[in-house]
């Protein structure tokens, strides 16, 4: 059987399986979650020897250290993951939930419920642990997934998978609600992604060119985000303390992550006082700054930035800085430049509150906070499987409820249409 | 300018429209609304003769019949344009609305607010009452849109854009909030489909052709329905004359259109005494008949269903009728040979009822009512903007909402991430 085909094959089974997992109840899910953490805790020397192959090979080719930090599984790494899958298990079940019901005058009552969306792809990248995580979302979600880990990871991802499996098979569970392309080849990418058929959604979790090579192939929707370039505006009427304290936590409190402050925007009135407090943390935390012209006016010893730095998503200890006439040239710039990804103001001016709740409109939108609440635990949704950034589906972090859609249903009593 | 060019210049402008667009409250959007809706009346001429000259044109070089008919503007096509207009302004706004607002440990206030998705693509077929009816729900909604009519409609949809411009330049409102595409080439829709930058969506309009060559071309999400094979299932626990009203309406009350009914499903503890009631029925509406083996054991009269009868989409007096053994052979082939659209059951009984309802993930789920009402305007959601058949973003008829999407808001007083 040649890639397509056994690809096709996969896909095919996943749908099947996804029609049987759509109509299982929340305790026969839940059991099997809470079953995968326990076998993966019980199979820790199998996992670590399975992922010792992968080190040694990822070693020998020379792979760079943050990868090779990404793809190593520890005893903790194992522990994390299973305690992951009991707080899914935790989470309340959102296939078949009502989330509305209506009377027509013609006595229908029709109303709107959660179901699965059927198939999910996932393709990522190095981190083992996304196999263990993103499985039991879609698992509690009535989903099943289709995964392609990466090359590099291909026995730690192939060992978790197995395990995952067998607790299907035990709990007569179809074993393909959740699959992993073994095939590491482009060639099995491609072939998935015209698969529009079977699978209903790819997610890719990764970096921008992985996410952009899916999306220019893909003949299946795909929910994704290119990347976070967030903001910070602090308004004239911002109190400089909590600007400061937002500030430095947006920046430095994890860099590398796509909700982090990448550029600040400071209110011309108060950017005399503002920027020499602000620069002297982020400077002692070693944040290193780019201004424009006007920035460079107050904190002189910064280099100038560039029309690229207002375009970079640095994910590092930098930071782009620019002083803005008011709250409409804040706002222009964010369109401009932003990625839809998280916004945040600081200022005690209600109306200014309130205007940029309204009107800026990325997927999220803070007043007074750090732009890493973006976040699905810190924002109460319970899991994440990602954020979107396009506006269709789901717009911002996602959890258990985006991995669903609805349907309508209508309760009649022989009603026909005039 | 080359095509290209001007098509990105076209969907640029619809971008920073939209921006503008999505501030704009309520009130202003419906007073332009219901001005449209007089404009139109007040150029009955001038939209007449603009129709004559895509008549004369379709005449000349052969269109047929149907579509000559679906082409035609009458004074009536005109009055029912802007009766659609001024029930697009009497329908609540969905922007700003705030769908849930929750409080976490950290006493951060997280909401969720509906936003307009942007700039939305339509591309449609024949019949110019489209232009006006999709411009209204784009522009009630917060979204620029960008039409895209059939060749063969140029004049009358040119004509009626420009009224519909003209009452946003004397409002104030961007007028690149709605723009129609004065190039009929393919080569217009080809470079409109690669603008994923500007564009958020695009919805097609017509046959599963123009539907089809839409998603092998498009890198913007498109929401669609390639076609609608909506099933009824008479249960053994059918009654009968509520069966036979409801399959009869189902199939002959408008047969040409997505949500009637295909093909019939009958139990086979009921076939013999319900299929003669129900042929009787449906022969003397003119409809054709063709059946499986058990069938044609009752009707000896009819033809045989082939396996293509099961997937086919008749829009026409004709009927595939089949007999299963129980509704576990009723959903297997539903879900085989079905398009997710819409299925009905008849039935008295309790449990089979909900277990329809429960178990057949089609975008409408029906009990003991006819598959016609699978409409926006039937449902209850105000107005449609067509149907979704994909599980991304809306599945099933859409309205207002569905042309929105939600963004996070999140009211802090200086909390930051730990």
């Amino acid at each position: 059987m040649n890639i397509k085909e056994s690809i096709r094959q996969i896909a095919e089974n996943a749908q099947a399986a996804s029609r049987v997992l759509s109509r299982k109840a929340a305790t026969v899910k839940n059991d099997a979650l809470l079953q995968m953490a326990d076998e993966l805790i019980k199979n820790e020397n199998f996992l670590l020897t399975e992922n010792k192959k992968d080190m040694a090979q990822a070693q020998k080719s020379g792979i760079s250290g943050a990868l090779l930090d990404r793809l190593t599984m520890k005893k903790s790494t194992i522990e994390t993951m299973a305690r992951g899958l009991r707080e899914v298990a935790a989470l309340p079940d959102p296939v078949g939930k009502i989330t509305a019901v209506w009377r027509r005058p013609n006595g229908l009552q029709v109303g709107k419920m959660r179901i699965p969306l059927g198939v999910i792809g996932i393709i990522y990248e190095s981190r083992p642990n996304v196999t263990a995580d993103a499985a039991a979302l879609c698992l509690k979600s009535g989903n099943a997934v289709i995964l392609r880990g990466g090359s590099e990871a291909i026995n730690s991802n192939l060992a978790i998978a197995g395990i995952l499996q067998n607790v299907l098979r035990k709990n007569s569970l179809p074993e393909a609600a959740i699959q992993l392309i073994p095939v590491t080849s482009r060639e099995a990418v491609s072939a998935l992604l015209q698969l529009d058929e079977y699978v209903d959604v790819i997610i890719p979790r990764g970096g921008e060119e992985l996410i952009r090579a899916v999306v220019a192939q893909s003949k299946i929707p795909v929910i994704k985000h290119y990347k976070g370039v967030c903001h910070i505006f602090v308004d004239e009427f911002a109190d400089s303390d909590m600007a400061v304290s937002i500030c430095l936590n947006a920046k430095t409190q994890r860099p590398g992550v796509c909700n982090a402050m990448e550029t600040l925007l400071v209110h011309e009135k108060i950017a005399t006082a503002f920027l020499p407090l602000i620069a002297a943390e982020l400077i002692k935390a070693g944040v290193v700054l780019k201004g424009c012209a006007k920035t460079r006016e107050v904190l002189t010893d910064i280099a100038a930035a560039t029309e690229e730095d207002w375009f970079a998503e640095y994910l590092d200890l930098v930071l782009a800085i620019r002083v803005v006439k008011n709250m409409d040239a804040a706002i222009a710039h964010i369109e401009k430049y932003g990625s839809l990804h998280t916004e945040s103001i600081i200022t005690r001016d209600y109306a200014n509150a309130q205007r940029f709740l309204n009107e800026v409109n990325s997927s999220t939108v803070v007043v007074n906070a750090s732009t890493r609440f973006s976040d699905g635990f810190e924002l109460g949704l319970g899991a994440e499987i990602g954020i979107s950034t396009t506006k269709l589906h789901a717009f911002g972090p996602m959890g258990l409820e985006e991995l669903t859609t609805t349907k309508f249903i209508i309760y009649g009593n022989g009603q026909v249409r005039e």
